[in-house]
């Protein structure tokens, strides 16, 4: 099958046997995460592109062995790319990704720039990789909460359809960027010392602090962009449009992976039982339950892990029905939430599954 | 009115001018806090009397620009004392409670030891300080996430009943006592420097990581004890016998203020405006509550505050029929939710209002 444009509902592969993968915001903490996730997973690629800013461009950056310059990101970028992983920002996406495609590539994009148009499928391979099928040139990486929230939901959602899902998150430095995660080690050393320290990528002091998530929020709602995001998202990923979704996002001084705690209701009595055993069979799922030791998902233990822990699995004292499950999660956000998963997209564009 | 034991509905309030006052467990965190708190208040106190364990006994702690000598606890030692702060967990309350009630104290116990005693009242006085009419000789100060919960929670309650409400907690080192603190601090400290570090207090690594908390797992249904505790405790100082809650806790690496994310379900729908005008009203509480500047409750402005603060008010999401508000709180724990709460309840055993 030849790499096309034309029929929508056609599935674009990249037919390349070793294609020329591009890496948009390379230097980025994500970027650096793609690179790992490219050398670990061994993939396929016959040429490794690295494109940033004019500011990052001269740096090199190592990979299987070898030393590959930063390029400045240009029109002219794309010439010869099979898959272009854009992870630099909405900007830059919505100003480059066109080119990408006209060039000839499938762009993997981890911005929100594309996450919520029809024509872009928003894909998680456990959950939903078979709306890879429409894309056309554009495939969107989730928000890295709805991504990891999204890898636990579904083996339930799948059985017993959710009917209401509350969320209240517990979300690291990286998602903010490598400059947040500075920002956390650096407070907090100062903190340490007594010295004080003024925030200058974060909006509020973050040394043994938390706060609201930093999205931009609407005034109207009261809501803020980050859970406005995992809200359409994991609607859309689930496949459940309509799906009541109440979240609240809070910044932890926690440096690299996400946690959350999901109640979610069910039309119906789901035992805990029946819950960890469809937990247990599902892929990206590490089932971490252990109550005799009290041992459950931990961000310490979720970091650089490809596997989403899921754990806590109790039923929800907070609804007399009995049909809601209480559930708490970790994963990586540079690697599930981000890096991990925009790979994971790019091999069923190899494989065409 | 004279101190006396006798009618079960009578009132037994504290009525020495100047009462002596002793706080079991001084040199504890919640300890400092109780000395703290009667300085900073001015408590009408005619002599304080420090106990705490044989191995504290003998060290010195300032007050009122005067050091005073630790004692060790015994049987004897309430003769003469008309308040006695008991922070030295429950089998030291249990143990040691009856003797300074058959002393002629009132004690106000911060253990989880009598919160339950039908016989005990459990008080946050800005909610129901009604209660304390029904003392027989010894309060209970509630378990910290109940008592800075209760305080956000009942002026709602107060206005339009609560039906529901689903909890998640982001609870500090301080919970779990000094040495946790210095555990976060110097497991953080030694993160930071590349170093390994062994929990010793804490039963998993703190350092930029966060845990299901710590209390002791019924294993049948999956709840740990300090859920437990917030779900009967709140269920009673509400006076809401029957309300569902769902919580979750969690420990996340700040030094001494707790955090929640609270959705409250009522029978009709309730503006944010309302819910924002009844918070403002309401003592203990402070609305942080600014949608434009991104600034809500963080426990870093709510260490060391007496109030409470409340905000991210906002219609539930997650609620399709609009009935539900979501809100952020933080408190201080060792203040609201320890040391201030006993020395307040001790206020009113003297005015007897």
């Amino acid at each position: 099958m030849s790499t096309t444009l034309d029929a929508p509902a056609e599935f674009r592969r990249v037919t390349a046997a070793s294609p020329v993968v591009a890496i948009v915001g390379a230097t980025g903490a994500v970027g650096v995460e793609l690179l790992g996730c490219l050398e670990a997973r061994g993939f396929p690629l016959s040429r490794l592109k690295l494109l940033a800013s004019p500011r990052s461009a001269g740096k090199t950056m190592h990979f299987r062995g070898k030393d590959i310059g930063v390029e400045a990101l240009d029109d002219n970028s794309f010439e010869g790319v099979d898959i272009a992983l854009f992870s630099a920002g909405s900007g830059i996406s919505k100003r480059y990704a066109a080119a990408a495609v006209k060039a000839g590539a499938v762009v993997v994009d981890n911005s929100s720039a594309f996450r919520m148009d029809p024509e872009v499928p928003l894909v998680v391979p456990e959950v939903n990789a078979a709306a890879l099928a429409q894309h056309r040139g554009i495939v969107a990486n989730p928000n890295c909460v709805a991504a990891i929230a999204t890898v636990a939901l579904a083996p339930l959602h799948r059985a017993h359809p959710i009917r209401r899902l509350q969320a209240a998150t517990y979300q690291a430095a990286s998602g903010a960027g490598a400059a947040a995660m500075e920002e956390l080690r650096l407070s907090t050393a100062a903190s340490l010392q007594g010295e004080s320290f003024e925030p200058k990528v974060l909006p509020h002091p973050y040394a043994f602090n938390l706060f609201s998530h930093n999205a931009e929020m609407d005034e109207a709602s009261g809501y803020n962009g980050e859970e406005t995001k995992v809200i359409a998202e994991t609607r859309r990923i689930l496949g459940a449009a309509e799906l009541p979704i109440g979240i609240t996002c809070i910044r932890v001084p926690v440096l690299r992976a996400h946690a959350m705690a999901l109640t979610v209701e069910f039309d119906e009595v789901v035992s805990v039982e029946e819950a960890r055993r469809l937990l247990e069979a599902a892929p990206g799922l590490r089932l971490v339950d252990d109550r005799a030791r009290n041992h459950f998902p931990m961000p310490s233990e979720a970091s650089g892990q490809d596997d989403v822990l899921v754990g806590r699995l109790r039923t929800d004292l907070g609804d007399p029905s009995g049909r809601s499950l209480a559930m708490f999660v970790a994963g990586d956000q540079l690697l599930k939430g981000a890096a991990l998963n925009a790979v994971q997209i790019a091999e069923r564009l190899l494989s065409g599954r």
